[in-house]
């Protein structure tokens, strides 16, 4: 029986796990990889305290500064279902099953897809919804990143040094996302933005030769071999069903982190917290912890 | 006229400045000092990303970043009122007055006072509200912190390393705050700790000879040399009036750090945010920020 169980370790799960092992909580981080969302980004220039670092080196300093503490951490490991059944809290993983006294749900957002036909039969042969672990892999190849927000302008800025010519397809008719990276990505010559755009197929071979795209109602095809879909991000929470959620799937928290069952925290992109960045999801996760440490001090 | 101004540079005043720059909004931070009490701590172990450092070395990183924006910094400067009238907020500071579309408060708390006789005369003459700032002075001699929490094991910490003995006088029948400070505390030879004891006078002549304390109604005296007064922190709020706040004098803040004022965000330690600690703090500038630049978007 754990005192608390983090599942996930993002910039939430692991501000949590630190949090919790200060104050001397016996605390276990189940989780899939290490950084969640935050590893995947390419430059990040507003984690205060830190004018310049990429995703994958602020990860490694997340990592480095909970392996400090006294954690058990169990990587690689998928939690499938989590009840709560009188005071006990039930984590089954796809590895085991356990007993915990709190939980704190840190387990983010994962990628949105398409939809469209190619998608699947492409994913991984040139189809990629991870333009920091990818990008390296097309050198001096045309590339079309799917989106318009900050994802998509992350990939293009990522792309742009690497590709030969890189496309955004924005089915909107302007990009949104950061003024500083719109203005970067949009006075490159390497990128050309094609606004009020459509995916609606993802061709070629073994590996893609291109995609077919609707403007205006005129289909029209383009010829890449690297297709970065970053349309959005969808809450991990399949493994919950009992907790009251928003529109967008995500859990619902007051300004203490607690949901509607108590001794369930949860904290980060997975919740509905009113903007997801690196920085809030790290103090949302330190927050999420000192409420179970309060919770925890009455019930034991 | 500014699109914004910060009104504070510690943690979440200097990530209010950071996102607004990156979104280009034209940011002005009129603040006394940089870092604010995050650079009067001690050691700090819990801003993730930084296994360990100290309160003045992540002020100056936090600096540093800050410096790398075209952000006016007005430092050295003090804000006395704040006032919004039809469209525009009215910033007067000690040595001008500034126009605003929109402001964020980030800025923090001030140290609690004693209240009792000795306090005011023997200030800076032994007495001192900064362990980080004076601990150093007191090399070799017989000091006293009075409080029980995080701030006061956070002087007592830094104080076992220099001083000759350190007294924490505490009110309370036993220490609050994190355990893993508080181990580190009671484990030390060269501390003492008295509960349910409370100060009622400091006294000396020229420089501080000493501190009356009661406990249990008896009377006594206590020769130290130097006393820390650690025993909480107030809203740095009497500028704004017409803000609501709560019983502790806290700006109200929802979900999104709006004000009852539009226009008006507060960010940090000065909110009634849930905890105070630096990582919140620059995540709730972060926010306040994004929710700025909504705002703006929408006026101008």
């Amino acid at each position: 029986m754990y005192d608390l169980i983090v599942i996930g370790a993002g910039p939430a799960g692991i501000t949590a796990a630190i949090y919790a092992a200060r104050k001397k909580i016996d605390v276990a981080v189940i989780t899939k990889d290490i950084g969640g969302q935050a590893a995947l980004s390419g430059d990040i220039e507003n984690y205060t305290g830190y004018q310049f670092i990429t995703g994958p080196e602020l990860a490694a300093k997340f990592e480095e500064h909970l392996n400090k503490f006294a954690i058990q951490l169990k990587e690689n490991e998928e939690v499938i279902e989590v009840q709560k059944k009188e005071a006990i809290v039930w984590v089954k993983s796809n590895k085991d099953i356990y007993e915990a006294k709190t939980v704190i749900i840190a387990s983010g957002k994962r990628s949105r897809e398409l939809g469209v036909p190619g998608e699947k039969e492409f994913k991984n042969r040139g189809l990629t919804y991870c333009a920091t672990c990818d990008a390296p892999l097309f050198s001096g190849k045309d590339v079309a990143v799917i989106g318009g927000g900050n994802s998509a302008l992350d990939a293009a800025l990522q792309l742009m040094k690497i590709a030969k010519h890189t496309y955004i397809i924005n089915i909107t008719s302007s990009l949104t996302g950061d003024p500083i990276m719109r203005e970067k990505v949009e006075s490159s010559k390497s990128v050309t933005v094609l606004n009020n755009t459509q995916v609606t197929e993802v061709f070629g071979d073994n590996l893609i030769k291109g995609i077919k795209i609707k403007k205006a109602g005129k289909q029209e095809e383009l010829k890449v071999e690297g297709v970065f879909v970053e349309i959005g991000l969808i809450p991990n929470t399949a493994f919950v069903q009992e907790l009251d959620k928003n529109e967008l799937g995500e859990i619902k928290v007051n300004a203490r982190n607690e949901t509607n069952i108590p001794g369930i925290f949860a904290a980060g992109d997975v919740t509905d917290v009113a903007e997801k960045q690196i920085i809030i999801a790290a103090g949302e996760g330190s927050k999420a912890a000192l409420s179970a440490f309060r919770y925890l001090s009455k019930v034991r």
